[in-house]
């Protein structure tokens, strides 16, 4: 996969302007100077992620017999988190600088010898980038010009602070000051949120926000096999919030401290082909991405190679997105084995096990567990709809968004603000489609301007009632954000076509 | 507004039960002997609890023009917290017991002091409960005759242990141990979940779990002002978790720790008649909560008196309702005046104003709050649906969900699950209403237990192909769940009837 491009981005420079101009993502706490990793939705963006949501949970869920769904607290009991092991490794190794007090990711600073004819005359050191060979390679040639070395510089080769041998960490420089002497041995950090429940404040109280909605899924799976009618193989599915206590969170929404997942844990025998059913997932997810809008070609697989996977991982397969700052982890489909709930058995006491009546026997399911962040999916689906072009010799910028997601499905517009008649047919047809739809409705500005300002927020049909339709026929005008192309219909065709589109 | 009752209640326990054994509502990290204040909701909770959720969305955002919706961060920056108010002052008072190491709200501890012929002989104390009048008056009986003290008992005087004198602390028995000595003076408990967002664990990095979804929205108030295009009067709704560290979590999900609230804040002008504007939205609430299945005989209406009124309101009536445990609030609707947007804009040094293109005048406007906990007004409506009856001299317990809310809309069961041409079908009926609707599909076990299944997770209708559907007519039997009554009616019937009802 791709390094990230982290440098001046004009398209992610524009989405997120767009974003924020139009009401769709927020910093969170802008007034009091925002607040680093978490985001609000503003009126459009909510309805873009809701029905991003909805419309996943309507095919996962409602289209499926074969999936139930779940809403799980975000604070469970701690003794989860120890079975599942994230107490004891969700954690990043951070490196801290004694002299700025400034923390780092390890994995995310990169240092190099600085060597001259062979001999180190130093270390050079640079955070994660797009540009930071070059940026170690200038401040190698510096120290060579400054220490007034004679020689042949060889190229820097960066490495991750992880992989320093103990007696480089006092030669390489901290990023903050530039000056070796200050950086700490690496060590873990949780990035779980901690918090206390109850009135005491001793360790007894302590519990964790939760970093993934999975284990809500497991901790329940036993209460839904006994109340359901479900049979293996089977599914549950939840949409939540969860945290992680991200030392960097960057790239917008695409990582940040409080987010939202969609996840699945698929439930199969141990006997099933999992390789299969694994790729049934993975063409599950391509599709449903595609039908809210996203173009197959800027979807990828990236496989993980078996050295990499996590050790409850049998298999792990992300599909990828081509985002503006690169191609990325959007959703990743996982063969967790029967890892999860082997682990809350041994913790819980309580039997995982389930009777197959296929096979009239006994077991603890494998899991298959397709995992997807709303928010990441949300910045695919702005940055596949995103889109500038010219009409009429002036620039627009536009949201290509499916029907399905798009915020509002259509507006209707009076042609002339200051006429009641059209104003007065104008809104009987609004409130006879927003009986279905939600509806935008913009009665003043040049007709221009309107058509403009829905281009951008991504309405993909402009109905505007004018003289015609009150003096003569009846007819409407429709028009089409992305061809911009009009139409005179009947109110009935209207509907009808609204109809077969949404 | 009665006391709550807390004693044996069977209405509770049949809705706790039915809850769990039809896979409503579970206690959350159950495998782990639970967790308290916390519930996760099964596969008919997540629908139940989605449907009242959409419901209000679409009433209160979709279907007026002055309603703008919004999603706003859990973890906000903590300045928010301190101009807000509640890092000062959100807090309930508690008393500790030093010998049990047990914590209590002051406000639920109740005292009396034993009075013989007009001599104090002791105290006794009770937590709040139905009874506690009778157990505190046995209680001093039993003291009485312990002392062997003569004489005529006057009837326990119960106050609040907030109320008691700094002498009397040491007097006044712990709940825990019976025994006097141990009590400590009330002191205040701030009722947020702190945590620490990013790598420094120092007092920098405190941040609060959000205690109300309100403050998400004044604090994003200006930049919807920015980017709308909103007019004074006009609303800012959000749907969203909120946590508070209950000491004493009770009731079900009547108050738990972590909840979800529906608020909207209504912006008017500070010359606007605010007294009607508070009646319009009591009185939509109402009708709201009428359209969703409630009736309006379990409603009521609780007015806030002037002298115990928030420092912040110029006005609170609660909308109660009749729960099993006593009337209690459901919706409280507040006018808050600008306490708020003046705090904010104190804090933020950032403007509040609105400019209002009627009156050409800048002003801070005043607010009228609707808040809506969505776990309340699920119970409210699980208490309102339950009912038992007798049908064929057979007990029944059935949920009389309204349609709007009701998990599934429809039930499709072919009448015998090993004909093939029954299965069929009724299959392909139950894809087609599928593509619209929520649907069930049970093909096993007999009919009359397959309705009865659907009566205790309250779907409306079940549709049953038989031998007449495939051989004749065509006609399926459509039963309806509260009068079991069944009528023959075609496919394209079956599609009007549920186009219309739903």
């Amino acid at each position: 996969m791709a390094k990230a491009k982290t440098a001046n981005n004009p398209l992610m420079d524009a989405i997120v302007g767009l974003c924020k101009r139009r009401g769709f993502i927020f910093q969170s706490s802008e007034i009091y100077g925002g607040y680093n990793g978490f985001f609000d939705f503003g009126p459009l963006g909510v309805e873009l992620k809701k029905n991003i949501k909805d419309a996943w949970w309507r095919d996962m869920v409602h289209r499926r017999d074969d999936i139930e769904g779940l809403d799980s607290s975000i604070i469970m009991s701690p003794k989860i988190w120890v079975a599942s092991g994230h107490v004891g490794g969700f954690s990043d190794p951070m490196v801290d600088c004694k002299a700025s007090k400034m923390r780092y990711r390890a994995d995310q600073l990169f240092y190099s010898p600085v060597v001259v004819d062979g001999n180190t005359i130093g270390y050079v050191s640079t955070l994660e980038d797009g540009d930071m060979e070059a940026t170690a390679q200038a401040a190698a040639e510096k120290m060579k010009r400054k220490q007034g070395v004679q020689g042949e510089l060889a190229p820097v080769a960066l490495k991750e602070y992880t992989e320093a041998d103990p007696s480089e960490y006092e030669l390489i420089p901290s990023p903050a000051t530039g000056e070796p002497g200050s950086l700490t041995a690496p060590r873990d950090f949780n990035l779980m949120f901690e918090t206390k429940v109850g009135a005491l404040s001793d360790s007894t109280a302590t519990a964790y926000l939760r970093p993934e909605t999975a284990q809500g899924i497991f901790s329940n799976y036993k209460n839904i096999v006994d109340t359901g009618r479900v049979k293996i193989p089977f599914g549950i599915a939840q949409i939540g919030k969860a945290f992680r206590n991200e030392i960097t969170p960057r790239n917008f929404i695409f990582r940040s401290r409080e987010f939202e997942q969609m996840e699945m844990e698929y439930f199969i025998s141990p006997e099933a082909d999992w390789k299969a059913c694994h790729r049934e997932w993975i063409d599950w997810c391509k599709n449903w991405l595609v039908s809210i809008g996203i173009p197959e070609e800027m979807l990828g697989e990236d496989v993980h190679p078996q050295e990499k996977l996590s050790h409850y991982s049998r298999g792990t397969t992300d599909i990828t997105f081509q985002f503006p700052f690169g191609e990325q982890e959007l959703w990743g489909v996982a063969c967790r084995g029967d890892f999860d709930l082997t682990q809350h058995q041994e913790h819980s006491g309580k039997s995982m096990e389930i009777f197959d009546e296929t096979t009239k026997s006994k077991y603890i399911p494998h899991v298959v567990e397709p995992a997807l962040g709303v928010d990441r999916v949300l910045l695919a689906v702005l940055t596949a709809a995103y889109c500038e072009d010219e009409i009429d010799g002036e620039k627009r910028s536009l949201m290509k968004f499916h029907p399905r997601v798009a915020p509002y499905k259509v507006a209707v517009l009076p042609l002339l603000k200051n006429k009641p008649e059209l104003v007065e047919r104008a809104r009987s047809l609004y409130d006879r489609l927003q009986r279905r739809y939600n509806v935008f409705w913009d009665a003043s500005g040049a007709i221009g301007r309107r058509y403009r300002r829905m281009d951008e927020i991504g309405t993909p049909w402009c109905v505007t009632v004018d003289f015609d339709t009150v003096e003569k026929d009846g007819t409407v005008t429709l028009r089409d954000r992305d061809t911009t192309e009009q139409k005179r219909i009947s109110e009935d065709e209207l509907l009808a076509f609204l109809d077969e589109q949404l």
